[in-house]
């Protein structure tokens, strides 16, 4: 097959790691003999320093004509001070809500090589195996006004959905455990807010037509605890943009593997971004220290949801694991007894056994 | 000294363990020579069943008129599926603006004996010494229009903030940490919301004001991950309404001890409302099997912040510190080796130890 990506590698670290998805995507294409073309843009700090704005035109162009996209990361202290429309987020911000990528998906799974290095117990930790399916057009994100007032003495967000806005995203969640382990817990905060209370409603409609798959309601307040407490008790979490935002980086801490962690953004038809969940890193960008696992395995999800390439989505997916089992590990790792590289040798390491 | 307290049992287990802080405050006024009377009043769902309103106009009376309020808990399946003006939550969330009760304050602190319950490993949680201080009656809780649109196909709720909420609630961090270790993350989602940035120029104005105190911005997002991963960093986090929720009751899972720990809920003259972090936990009310400790300790918080008492304040959580170390436990708590009590015997414990 023919596939056209877009690489966005973004700021600090995000070049590094996107190359070395490409690489692997490349070999990946010759061992099963697709043809993957590549084409960079900017997008982030990058892109304001070189366009004057986090998300060039030509970008967005680029993307709505690429088969999928794989990004990097944006952000940097460079930047920190600019005002809101000039920072690297953003681009970020702008991509999703012009590509419509309204259902971020983000896979928390350990690996049995690592788990030593999560801050859980052994006990707490092991067994958990979960995917956050979180809003990403919505709410407090997007909504207006969001405004100061009276002089500046007071200030406004809103939070503001469609109906139709929570059903897709519920209906993805479902989607997504009838796959799995067929349970979605649906979190909200309906003691208190109203979109809350219509959250709830959509997700009582929607579990009719998903008869195989449990759900629960969960508070936000007590699922930030239980994902502390008992995270082997999920399986999929769904829930509005705020929330998600927060749990899916709670949940990202918990297997002590940030840096191996990869996300999905898609939209209605299949198209989607790929990100690694980790950030720009600018201290130590230009190093060749990145772990490129993250981005590599986004590139693996993009295989899977965008191409529908399963076969070779797996076939990354056990590469990677291989290398982290012969104890290949970047500098963000701590592999006991293991071998410790840099990112263009981790690369090869996971092409040389993904030809095996 | 005379004091009047107001108790609000409210639903499931809080009527035991008010009890309980009544019976440790009557021994410690006869053991210090002060005066306390009690009066008790509903709350929650028990008022709604006596009163169809989670919160009677005579309790919020007798509130205005105590010196102190001492909460149990309120909620409970039973009125899980009451409208919204009708459920228990409504009881505490009116009561809190009714008296202004803008600063809460959630100490979470390990005890020595406990800390082998915490899920995180020993090394990550140990010497974790924290305060969240939330702001209360303001944000997505409190804001309008919070409501159906458009046939009840969209729906909005409204984050909104006066600029002197913000300025009170950070000024209240600051002085809590010139106390503590001279240290304020205030946190915020400053890449998105607008209402974050004017909360940041807030702590960036007030922190001049407190020379010898750091200041640290940090994101939600962030902050959620830290807090799993390095709580120790942590001194005081001052935060909004609903982010404050969150953080709140992730932080109260780190040491293990949820059973143990109490809030403050206070307005602007030092008047306060002090209860329990954990909830009315239903599938034991009754039975005597409730943890008092919280309760305890809530009873400690209003000694010290409403009536100005540090020594006896002192005196009380020494005494459930004592027990602890002796190996006294509820239920909830499993110490090694130690002894298992009823809700009854711990209160006991507390004030045998509190007058020896
Ligand atoms: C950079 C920021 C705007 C973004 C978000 O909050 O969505 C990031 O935290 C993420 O989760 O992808
Ligand atoms: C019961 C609920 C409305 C309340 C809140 O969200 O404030 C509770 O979770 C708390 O933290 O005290």
């Amino acid at each position: 097959m023919k596939k056209h990506i877009v690489l966005l590698p973004g700021d600090g670290i995000g070049s590094e790691v996107t190359s070395a998805a490409q690489e692997v995507l490349e070999a990946l294409a010759e061992e099963f003999d697709h043809t993957f073309t590549f084409e960079s843009k900017d997008i982030g700090g990058s892109a304001v320093d070189k366009h004057g704005t986090p998300l060039p035109q030509e970008t967005t162009d680029a993307c709505r004509k690429a088969d999928a996209v794989l990004l990097g990361a944006v952000g940097g202290p460079k930047w920190d001070a600019n005002p809101p429309h000039l920072r690297p987020e953003k681009g970020l911000l702008s991509i999703r809500k012009e590509l419509n990528l309204f259902a971020n998906l983000r896979p928390v799974q350990g690996f049995s090589t690592l788990l030593h290095a999560s801050p859980l117990k052994q006990e707490v930790i092991e067994n958990s195996d979960l995917l956050i399916v979180r809003e990403l057009t919505g709410g407090l994100y997007f909504g207006t006004p969001s405004e100061r007032r009276n002089n500046g003495t007071s200030v406004v967000d809103t939070l503001a959905y469609e109906r139709s806005e929570m059903e897709r995203i519920v209906r993805r969640a479902f989607e997504a455990a009838a796959l799995r382990k067929k349970h979605v817990t649906s979190v909200d905060k309906a003691n208190v807010l109203e979109s809350s209370r219509m959250w709830r409603e959509v997700v009582e409609e929607v579990k009719d037509e998903y008869p195989d798959v449990t759900v629960e309601h969960m508070l936000v307040d007590a699922a930030a605890m239980k994902l502390i407490t008992n995270p082997a008790q999920f399986d999929v979490i769904v829930t509005e943009n705020m929330f998600g935002d927060i749990l899916s980086d709670e949940a990202s801490v918990l297997t002590g593997s940030l840096g191996m962690l990869p996300s999905a953004s898609m939209n209605e038809t299949g198209f989607g971004l790929y990100e690694p969940v980790h950030g720009s890193a600018p201290d130590i960008a230009g190093q060749a220290k990145a772990n490129p696992l993250a981005a590599i395995l986004s590139a693996a999800l993009m295989l899977r949801h965008t191409f529908h390439m399963e076969q070779e989505a797996q076939r990354v997916e056990s590469a990677v694991q291989e290398a982290l089992e012969q104890g290949y590990h970047t500098g963000d790792l701590n592999v006991p007894g293991g071998q410790q590289v840099n990112t263009q040798q981790m690369t090869e390491a996971v092409i040389s056994l993904l030809k095996a």
